[in-house]
């Protein structure tokens, strides 16, 4: 994995000398594994006719390629097949709440990925890419819902974007002015951590007869994220 | 506001026509701004040198404008004065658990913001602003903690992007497929709801003496956010 910084090198202010202590860039592979198995949603961003566009939208990865679908892909196969996008998983895991305004900031985790993605034509591969993209927000789903018709196949668009290039920042713990003359203005200072948990369930209502939620949907309910 | 749909239309399928019934674009304002105001941060899409790069940053919105500052307004202020951007906030609420994995989806509220964002020199504004983008994560605590001195103040480095164009696009609700022929297959459907909530304050282990959280953060705690 590469440590990718396409940008000219930003001016170097105490500020940011003193965030890197707890603000870094990570080289490790298992913190991007990490980042990406916590989450299902990402940013994806591509250019279309010369309009840069920032989309939400579900991601499956299998370890080494991520797998995305629906109008992203459409609109990406619109732009180009060798348009760059830049895809990028948030975790925001709460607010550091430092004695000056200046020193405030999130802690969270995040990956970017860069690469152009590559269309999935092979059935098989769009079978798997779509099982991959379906468990990865549902873990069970794939085997309990009713899979894809061969016409639903091919009405998906489906793209592959590698895991090669990639970069991730990851912010953790207290405030970064424990230890400046502004620690003896006698203020509060910490974390509000910020968490995500997957509510009760809420059945269709044109759910009919007495259908009960599967296992793997059931003891969801109420599970905390981060 | 505008919708902005930059790119060439979407074939449209079956799947498409219907997901329209719950899943729409707004025209409204009021939806754009609730979007706005319950969240804090945002991905950033700015090409840098030929780069595409989409970052998670903070904001903050006084009603017509979003304020950006940090790496992300040095890195935009590098590609160019007159670099177009894509700024998107997104909620996640839930899961959509249809009978079929082709009708899977999310519930979500997203804004997309376009623009050339406009750097802030005036002093008062970049005051006002970094004081909104404070807010916007955490009311209250502009008056708690240190404000800014003149030297951070002209270290920070402030952006400001008017919300002239923008287009929003909301998911609620139950799966799309309560009334196909797979509604007869006896699977259970319905949406696994995604929650967010702050957790208990966390003080900074450099806090000394006995300085407890100010009432804005204290009462904070335990607060969903949707």
């Amino acid at each position: 994995m590469n440590q990718l910084d396409p940008s000219r090198p930003l001016s170097q202010t105490d500020r940011t000398r003193h965030h890197r202590l707890r603000e870094q860039g990570s080289f490790n592979r298992a913190d991007l594994d990490a980042i990406l198995a916590a989450g299902f949603v990402c940013h994806f961003g591509v250019t279309v006719d010369g309009n840069l566009l920032v989309m939400p939208t579900v991601y499956g990865s299998d370890g080494n390629t991520l797998y995305f679908h629906g109008s992203v892909a459409s609109r990406s196969l619109v732009a180009s097949p060798t348009a760059t996008v830049c895809v990028t998983v948030t975790h925001i895991d709460g607010l550091v709440l430092a004695r000056s305004v200046f020193e405030h900031g999130v802690n969270y985790r995040s990956a970017m990925i860069f690469g152009t993605p590559r269309p999935v034509t092979d059935p098989d591969e769009k079978w798997a890419g779509l099982r991959c993209l379906t468990e990865q927000a549902t873990p069970g789903q794939w085997d309990y819902a009713r899979q894809p018709s061969r016409k639903e196949l091919a009405a998906t668009s489906l793209l592959a974007l590698s895991l090669d290039e990639a970069s991730v920042k990851i912010r953790t713990g207290a405030p970064d002015d424990g230890d400046t003359p502004d620690a003896e203005l006698g203020l509060w200072a910490g974390v509000l951590p910020l968490h995500t948990h997957w509510g009760d369930l809420q059945a269709d209502p044109a759910l009919t007869g007495d259908i009960k939620a599967p296992l793997h949907l059931a003891e969801r309910q109420g599970v905390t994220l981060n």
